[in-house]
């Protein structure tokens, strides 16, 4: 089976501190606030941060639910002290509860109610981010890769709303390349991704497959222009799976593209 | 002092309802929500979709803060019930208050607080109605026009953050247009826009300028590419107003563009 192709993680982590130092300056702002999860994805692009800006000008928020794991929060917490930036541990439940009793009204259908209770989660977490980036004068920085972007694993105007993507172009297996090489402890490496929507959610439980594949698939689509029949065939799963996630990918667009404006004439 | 170019409202009526039409069905929603505010705004991006979708596929969410103006709530309720759509009033208070008290740790710097606290009450706006959107598998319909949608006058994923903005291409004084043809109330169309910030706030105030001339400098900067020095003159006003004008446009790119994201190589 074909990897993906070599990647220089020194060489981005390099561009990745520049790309950063700029989009805080052209923006005069005085540094970044970034949501820490204890995941990978956060852990690698608060180190970047740190590397581009010193740790003065990086603040951590850690923002969790009851649903999130004891492990994550311990390794949230491990890399801020690591990192020796200025953090805040808000729990977001009772946020959240409020959320609830306003919009719970009687005979609300109950159809989609699960998804958009989780949603919520993502979009109190920016609002927050968002307020503290405000108070000090600084810019929300994202976490999400290209797997989850192109797929559409993040919520609209929630962990999408970012004022930029330091690793948005980079697939989930290179994110543990760039891991690895900034010395991220390999624990948080290897345990399983998960977006922390239930007790016990993995990330590749819910998309049906693992990155390892995904990434692969992504990789021969977008950039190899494969056919359906021949990425089946090079990745040997059913075609059904890789139309599966293409109609992702597809259905997706409206998350990663500029909101539709209809224009005058 | 010249004027903005010859508008055909009804025309621009037309193809916004086969605008909405189409962004509503290439994504296999069943309608739109919107936030109704009680002014021209939204109330003519409702009577829109109205139109294009017809009542039972519009609803309306009415969604006041302790600033909210009785005049506006009156409005709000004036328009839903015109259009005949469902609506709920969901005063978002405790949701705010909330944040407030989750958020607001000793020592906070006092500088941008009262910033950081105005700009939550378009985010939190934005997830009711992502909410509701996800419940009745709706779109998030926009309401923010073109004079706003430049010079920034909206908050980064708060009023914002929308899937679809029907009059994100027109002037303030082109929604005026539609809305006369459209049938608005006339007290709708005349009473002085508000942001809703704080009791007796109105744009024109805090833009330090009209929408007559703001609309102008823009169209005259973004459209007819005149000079700094030409647009004055045009207007009659001091260049230094024009350049603050080009500056708020310049400083405000980042909430109209793509989130940027570092290339992989």
């Amino acid at each position: 089976m074909i990897d993906l192709p070599e990647f220089d993680a020194r060489k981005f982590i390099e561009r990745a501190c520049e790309f950063i130092k700029e989009k805080v300056d052209e923006s005069n702002s005085d540094g970044v606030v970034i949501g820490l999860s204890g995941g990978i994805d956060s852990c690698v692009v608060a180190c970047l941060a740190v590397r581009a800006l010193g740790p003065l000008r990086v603040r951590g928020y850690i923002l969790p639910t009851i649903t999130t794991s004891d492990q994550d929060l311990y390794d949230a917490k491990l890399i801020k002290d690591e990192l020796d930036i200025e953090s805040e541990y808000i729990s977001i439940g009772s946020i959240y509860d409020e959320f609830i009793s306003s919009c719970e009204i009687k005979n609300l259908p109950q159809d989609n109610i699960n998804l958009a209770r989780g949603n919520l989660k993502p979009r109190i977490r920016m609002s927050i981010l968002y307020y503290y980036a405000t108070i000090y004068n600084s810019l929300v920085i994202g976490t999400g890769n290209k797997t989850e972007l192109q797929v559409g694993y993040f919520t609209k105007h929630g962990d999408g709303g970012v004022d930029l993507l330091p690793i948005g172009d980079l697939y989930k297996m290179d994110v543990k390349k760039v891991a690895q090489e900034l010395g991220v402890p390999s624990l948080i490496i290897k345990k399983p991704p998960t977006a922390g929507l239930w007790e016990g959610q993995t990330d590749e439980e819910e998309l049906g497959m693992t990155y390892n594949i995904l990434d692969k698939l992504l990789y021969l689509y977008l950039e190899e222009e494969y056919s359906m029949p021949d990425i089946a065939k090079e990745l040997e799963i059913p075609e059904s799976e890789v139309e599966r996630i293409i109609n992702m990918v597809n259905n997706a667009s409206h998350k990663r593209n500029k909101i539709p404006i209809l224009s005058k004439n």
